[in-house]
């Protein structure tokens, strides 16, 4: 028996209290009912909630972790979010609040460490950017946007925090569920893609001159 | 064949650099090579390095994420690193530092955080405590203590902040890695902790009473 209650990135999905009672009423009626997520359960994966209610109704569950977004990317792009010197300290933070729910100070939490991940941002990842960069973020951090991380599917794009305050992650942004990475530790990261964009530019104005002659 | 460079909790380990070399050296000699740490390796795993080495020697890397041990911690004692309205941001840190290198200022992002996760902090553990106190966490602040998470070794030990910078850890502490994780998230585990304990005491309160009626 599957029981799809899942989440789209930006699209609507069941409220926690259903899928709390759907999942005590599943518990009461199989001997082993697994509760699927993406990720891992405890990093914004709303797990307490789950955990609590099924606590509460007698029943006991058991947590398997799993590979959280910030992990899947961090090896896809094999840039670790921890350096010697570099980056020493990384914060996970989302800037996303449930309905009703006040919204929080995440910027200081996002400024404080070394390396910055941000989860379910990228939808208004200018704003948050420019959010980040009053609070105290240089414009020059080093960005890397991953989007659909740990999948096949996964697109990845380099900027500064100011390229992506002026729209920079707008356009390029697709249906999958997007990771905005910051700090030193995509330093390199930043300067291989600028060359790389750069040579490209180089070849391209050497092209349209090769055209313009021999066109 | 198996070549171990392990590291051990306190224990002396091969030098990086060497490791390095070793890594470069098997992949010259085999068609392929595992390289195998534990939890994940872009946390707080010296990966960037090695992947450096591997790069610059021309040699293909792939990585493969792992359980980094704060997931390991939270699943093991189902207490989520993020919860709505308590814990809406993690912070991973570790104040331990390399051979020649500078200590970092790693209070500020443990201070920021909801949820802060000291990674190799265990060992100073009430130095660093009394260190994040005079930064500005409080000392109410509930930590739980975890040992070799992820094992079926692990330990864990609920607390105050305050408790941990009186030296409440220095004497439970034991051979495996320990993680120092503290924030709102552990509230109630602390408040259970300290309700069984009470609990216990009054217990032996009675029991030794009746020791002195009837024995």
């Amino acid at each position: 028996v599957l029981v799809d209650v899942g989440k789209r990135s930006g699209k609507h999905s069941a409220a926690q209290r259903f899928i709390n009672r759907r999942l005590i009423h599943a518990a009461r009626q199989y001997n082993t009912v697994v509760r699927l997520k993406g990720g891992d359960p405890m990093m914004f994966g709303r797990a307490q909630e789950e955990i609590d209610a099924l606590h509460a109704a007698g029943i006991e569950v058991e947590v398997v972790p799993g590979i959280t977004a910030a992990l899947a990317a961090a090896a896809q792009s094999r840039i670790s979010l921890t350096a010697r010197g570099t980056s020493r300290h990384v914060s996970f933070v989302t800037p996303a609040v449930g309905n009703g729910e006040a919204a929080s100070d995440w910027t200081e939490a996002a400024c404080a460490a070394d390396t910055a991940v941000l989860y379910m941002a990228a939808r208004h990842a200018s704003q948050h950017a420019q959010t980040l960069m009053q609070a105290g973020r240089v414009s020059t951090t080093p960005v890397l946007y991953v989007e659909a991380a740990g999948t096949a599917k996964r697109r990845q794009h380099c900027c500064t925090l100011a390229d992506v305050a002026l729209g920079a992650l707008d356009s390029i942004q697709g249906d999958g569920p997007g990771l905005i990475m910051m700090g030193a530790a995509y330093q390199r990261a930043l300067e291989q893609h600028k060359s790389i964009t750069q040579h490209r530019d180089d070849n391209d104005a050497n092209a349209s001159e090769y055209r313009q002659v021999h066109g």
